[in-house]
């Protein structure tokens, strides 16, 4: 892989980011903010408990030996685990909000993670639409583009088969050894064979469920320079794509269709929104060789303290009611929240971590909270 | 119709401005420029064999009788001829750079022609493309819209018979009695039996030529508020309309289609170029509804003297090579020319008039000029 800037983990380090990623609750947010908190990832598990005897809950937290048996489990598959510090880290992934500490991936050794063009689209889509996304992933392949995709079925599969020679990623919503669908399984193989990219931030062995799904979008866009639509309905998955995208400031480009088709009628509606029409790869790639890989997420969390923060003073039971009240199923952003309640930044900040390890709170492109339904 | 502001001609002078705009060579640029040169037509006609000997040339000159017989057989026919400044010329295209000084109309006495919309497309349309006609143009027409089309096969033809009963407008290329193609006259003839609009600025027994389309295209969109593009191939008249459109300050609008279908191609590449793409009558209606009806052409030529400006010096030998060596037959902007020659405006604008009368120069938008071929 390109960009191999970065330092490797040490082994215990690797367990120890392991131990907390996998552990209830922690997701790329918490992580984060918990290494932050407490200086690294064996410092946080060590906090750990503390933090739940006051939250009154306990948390399953991994031992040892069962991250290391997610590592040797992975390693028998031919997989590794990547940190998100580490040169083989798909370097795009490091700009997004909520990238995650921790990638498993499989096979890709060779590919060029600086030029990557997401292709999405429909599970169900017409023969022109497996059409023009073949068109397109050959072409956007023989340009030296690596296409990357979710490997469901319709467009993704189109799109990671018609790339198989010249570079493809399929980022997966379960873990490494649940390929999903099962009909995708051997062009699952034969990804890896061609020394494509499979990638999933999800443990060995967990069944991917729906919310999965839009998660793992948000990976497919992160991975890409930019995201084309190809036949997408409205309110479907690959629109979601398009927002995380968008969110992630990436050029979103949509395949139009006649008004008559609804397979046409989500890229129809993308493009009335702002989305690039395109027809061939020649106009994506117009946009994407002036794309800067570097570029921030247009909703980074700015609000997060330093990494060598402390807050020494617990919040007391009153900013944690102010707070909850505060909250509602609604996504309000954090700033807004910050704003209104009137409470150090620092006080806001463990209440959240702690609602957030209680299981209270749901975040969305990193910047949007909510209390979880 | 609506906007019935102006003045209707006295009969001798529609005559007259029957037989200049049917003299050869004075175009709707030629009429206004020799009437305010003048000071009206009848001056221009007395004016014309002068300028036409400094020439060395004869210019035929439409006689009195000519002209009347011209009227009375659009009478027979059941039609009419509406000056520029009368009532029931049609508002939008008042505005339009290059507005014809005469038309000859049949029907649509009860047309509101402010709340218009073009609808143009291929001859060879797909039945999709019929059908999404038939469904723009009727849902137009519930929404009180005039839809105004060129009479052509296909797209043209479907937004007429859509919109037959709501008003419908058609523009023809040649004379009142010359409608084609022929398999459209009886839908000429239903138009006029519904009280729609038949609309040309071509004398009673023009057969119209290849040239005579695109002249006829700045009609139709200069009769709209805006225009829909359904489907055109690359290179095609409806595309012509558009950058015409585009000329006169309207939008823009085209249906979208697959990358697969040729008949796509125009919409597609048009909305690249910042055309609004649309797929129902209300995309349209949004934003029809905030157009303005009296904006200004994007090029309007400003550089004309005022109607009283009369030039007693006549351009020497010199200033007339000066401008004919300017010149080629690539269009350029009269500003240019004007900034370039150091001429005096008045000195340039008579020479111009000459050889326009002279038919060695050619306008294009009414503002672009060049030598003819």
């Amino acid at each position: 892989m390109a960009g191999r800037d970065g330092t490797l983990l040490r082994p215990a380090q690797r367990i120890a980011w392991l131990r907390l990623i996998r552990t209830d609750n922690v997701g790329p947010q918490t992580f984060r903010q918990l290494v932050n908190r407490e200086g690294s990832a064996d410092a946080a598990l060590a906090a750990l408990p503390g933090i739940n005897q006051r939250l009154g809950r306990s948390t399953r937290i991994p031992s040892i030996s069962q991250a290391e048996d997610e590592i040797a489990g992975l390693d028998r598959l031919g997989g590794r685990l990547i940190g998100s510090g580490e040169p083989d880290y798909p370097p795009l992934l490091r700009h997004i909000s909520g990238a995650p500490p921790l990638l498993s991936v499989m096979g890709g050794h060779n590919l060029d993670l600086l030029r990557t063009v997401g292709i999405v689209g429909a599970r169900n889509a017409s023969s022109a639409g497996h059409k023009i996304t073949r068109i397109l992933a050959q072409d956007l392949g023989d340009a030296r583009y690596v296409v990357v995709s979710g490997l469901a079925r319709g467009i993704d599969a189109a799109a990671h088969r018609a790339s198989l020679r010249t570079g493809t990623v399929a980022v997966l919503a379960g873990g490494m050894d649940r390929i999903y669908p099962d009909e995708n399984i051997p062009l699952a193989q034969e990804i890896v064979a061609n020394d494509g990219l499979l990638l999933t931030e999800m443990p060995l062995g967990w069944e991917p469920r729906a919310r999965d799904f839009p998660r793992r979008n948000r990976l497919v866009s992160g991975m890409s320079l930019d995201i084309v639509v190809v036949e997408a309905a409205k309110r479907s998955g690959s629109l979601i794509t398009a927002r995380l995208a968008l969110e992630q400031n990436r050029d979103v480009f949509a395949v139009p269709g006649s008004p008559l088709d609804p397979r046409a009628e989500g890229g129809n509606a993308l493009i009335q929104q702002g989305a690039r029409l395109i027809t061939s790869a020649a106009d994506i790639i117009e946009v994407v060789a002036t794309a800067d890989p570097g570029r921030e997420s247009l909703f980074e969390p700015d609000w997060l303290p330093d990494a060598d923060y402390l807050d020494d003073q617990p919040p007391s039971a009153g900013d944690r009611e102010k707070l909850l009240s505060a909250l509602s199923v609604t996504p309000i952003p954090v700033d807004e929240l910050i704003a209104s309640l009137a409470l150090p930044v620092a006080t806001l900040q463990t209440l959240m971590l702690e609602l957030d390890l209680d299981g209270r709170i749901e975040w969305s492109s990193g910047q949007l909270v909510a209390l979880r339904f």
